[in-house]
């Protein structure tokens, strides 16, 4: 057997400490597949002293986590610090122009500035792993980027964010409100008492933003990424989708189209009947479609020590094993020139829920707004009576174009007799 | 670029051609993946003159396939002749020992002889792949040899044959019987006109088989394999397993046991609610279970020239770019010396479903064989009341050993009050 591959971690919070439990726990296995033994020699955090359950002894401790970069008896380096910059992104560089192949779980740095490092990387001839920054344990990179490489990717979605499928999920089973479940999840440990980068999306769009780089052959702008979260969804809303055969879920959405890549998160209602649908709790998911392979999916635990570690160590076999693959499955001036597709141009059918005041003529006057702006109605809901009070209207459109739906909104908003912001969710194909 | 690499395509079907086409309408984004061109240059099947719809000008024909192994400016032979023996075995014994490397989606010829040619491609230090051997589209292979790596394997499952979940289906769906399922299927083209590898078990076997020795390290012995097909599923029963909240499914599953590995196709019980209980038609499915990423799941399209082709020529694109490995995952001399555990050793719950004499005493018979074997009942139904005339007894046990089960099979059908086999089915907690 050759040379254990030596390994130094950074960052040892839940995931790096199950990645030393892993490697610990796996060893003879890990040994036989890599070809080689993989063992941690130096690991950095902030705080020596801090018992964390797992033992140190006999590891190199750095508490400067960049020094890790120049330690020659390294030759992969774990970040798993986080956060797109600061020591995370000076470490990864750092250890990239030493030439020590790098695997990290760092969505944020990757979706920012994955085409950097990934430049660095193939100028270094070093690996750049990052099978755990995008649905935990699912190896859905690896997926894009060789298994399903024979194909043009059509489209890529998913639900990337767990905490965002807990609480969509707990809403609709239980028929509660958003911050109500929220809360519930913060005190369960499934929403960060700052919960803002899972519900607003933002932690979505990071993953998505990864997954579309290596679906659409080259790194997409983050700034084009459509994202919105999950706040304003409603236990009304979420009724009438369970009525009109839907559930509310929040997804990732890559496609192609002829004019360009789209990209966008945002609550989408699916056919109760589609695969995704089901996909239920802290789950994650991801639906690929090839133009060979037709559709695909991987459904796993998408965070969490155990999955995480799993997908960083399958990085680190790889590495062992002598399997170098260029960072977004292909070399870097090989990349497509990304041409994206603005928001306002996508096309679908829209969920739109009003409270009106219940008197008549207000049905007239919001259909005559959607008619001149060209989008037309499938079908129109309003059960409830309550003369003189408020009552929900319910309207589904046809496919429509987005730009006309805002505008629509904006109108329909102005209205007199509507009491509050129109909800809008829109309905995807899945 | 580097030179193309150049490649053999043995075999003119469905997906031999499906390959061809998918070389040809995705050559770009190939070229740009595999960091070089990837060109068939050469075929061989029966008949040159049959129009296969494909162009195969500019190829070199062979007549005889194994010829292929000998000509030198072939670098990969891509098998896709069929059966584990004959022209298709004698081919890729040829190409190994030539030292060309190997691409097939034969699974009768891994299942039965991969021991051997895994041996071979080592020897002659070449790439072996057979992503499309299992779960067409599906890249299972790849995930478990490398995506799922750093997990010891505790149970790999799956909806490995298309045909018989098809057939599944629409019994469940229309309640309808199976022997008439069968004849639409083979109208339909789902179903082979001499259907048995499919509907008896023996293809879900062969693939199981395969993935057992990938999550197991190390072939297992194919005969060691307990296999039941779908045969002897009634409509009654898919109606007995609706009303107790369980789907029949046609399952292989190899699963990692404190005495050895058992590995076993039959048709399940699985609950309703999980998510393999809702892959239906012609899709395919399989669960891996591994020590640190818990449970996953990939679901797609288990056959078809375009996902078969999708699976071959992923392997091409790894032997392209470079990524030699070890076919089963480690390198033969660290095989494990895999133990299969006899199906009489297997314990789980049971349904049974008897057809006996409507009248006082029977059941009390029936429970009094159960118990003197040890088998403890969790719930009993017997609706109908037909006096003097025969009525189905629904029983559920509790976990229980094959063996003691088998036996009480037998007495139970030796009843007089019981007028035929008695229908059994496992039920198997997904």
């Amino acid at each position: 057997m050759t040379r254990p591959l030596s390994v130094a971690v950074a960052g040892l919070g839940t995931v790096g400490i199950g990645v030393l439990k892993l490697l610990r726990e796996n060893t003879e296995i890990i040994a036989a597949r890599a070809g080689r033994p993989i063992a941690v020699t130096a690991v950095s955090a902030r705080d020596r002293l801090r018992d964390r359950g797992e033992p140190l002894g006999g590891l190199h401790w750095y508490d400067d986590p960049v020094a890790l970069a120049s330690d020659p008896g390294i030759d992969v380096v774990v970040e798993l610090i986080g956060s797109a910059d600061g020591p995370a992104f000076a470490l990864v560089q750092a250890a990239l122009a030493a030439g020590k192949s790098v695997v990290t779980a760092n969505k944020a740095m990757i979706a920012l500035n994955g085409g950097k490092l990934a430049a660095a990387a193939e100028r270094a001839g070093v690996a750049f792993g990052f099978e755990a920054a995008v649905a935990g344990g699912i190896p859905i990179i690896k997926a894009l980027r060789e298994g399903l490489a024979a194909n043009r990717i059509l489209r890529i979605s998913g639900i990337l964010n767990g905490t965002c499928n807990y609480i969509l999920t707990v809403m609709r089973e239980r028929g509660r409100e958003f911050a109500e479940v929220l809360t519930e999840a913060q005190k369960l440990g499934y929403a960060e008492a700052d919960p803002s980068i899972d519900i607003d999306g933002i932690d979505t769009a990071h993953k998505l933003a990864i997954l579309a780089a290596l679906a659409f052959d080259g790194p997409v702008p983050f700034e084009a990424i459509h994202i919105e979260g999950i706040r304003s969804i409603s236990a009304l809303d979420i009724g009438y989708s369970n009525e009109l055969g839907y559930r509310i879920k929040l997804l990732g959405i890559a496609r192609r189209s002829e004019t360009g890549i789209e990209c966008r998160v945002h609550p989408c209602m699916v056919s109760m009947r589609s695969p995704i649908a089901r996909v239920d709790g802290v789950f994650n998911a991801v639906v690929a479609e090839g133009n060979f392979v037709g559709k695909l999916m991987l459904e796993g635990r998408g965070a969490g020590a155990g999955p995480t570690a799993s997908a960083v160590v399958a990085d680190l076999i790889d590495i062992a094993r002598g399997s170098p693959l260029p960072v977004w499955g292909i070399a870097t001036d090989a990349l497509a020139n990304t041409r994206t597709v603005a928001m306002k141009a996508h096309v679908g059918a829209y969920y739109l829920r009003l409270m009106v005041v219940d008197r008549p003529g207000v049905i007239a006057d919001v259909t005559a707004v959607l008619r001149d702006l060209g989008v037309s109605l499938e079908s129109m809901l309003q059960r409830g009576r309550s003369p003189g009070g408020a009552v929900p209207v319910v309207l589904v459109t046809h496919e429509t174009e987005e730009a006309s739906m805002q505008a629509a909104l904006e109108k329909i908003e102005a209205l007199d007799s509507v009491v509050e912001r129109p909800a809008m969710i829109r309905i995807e194909p899945a």
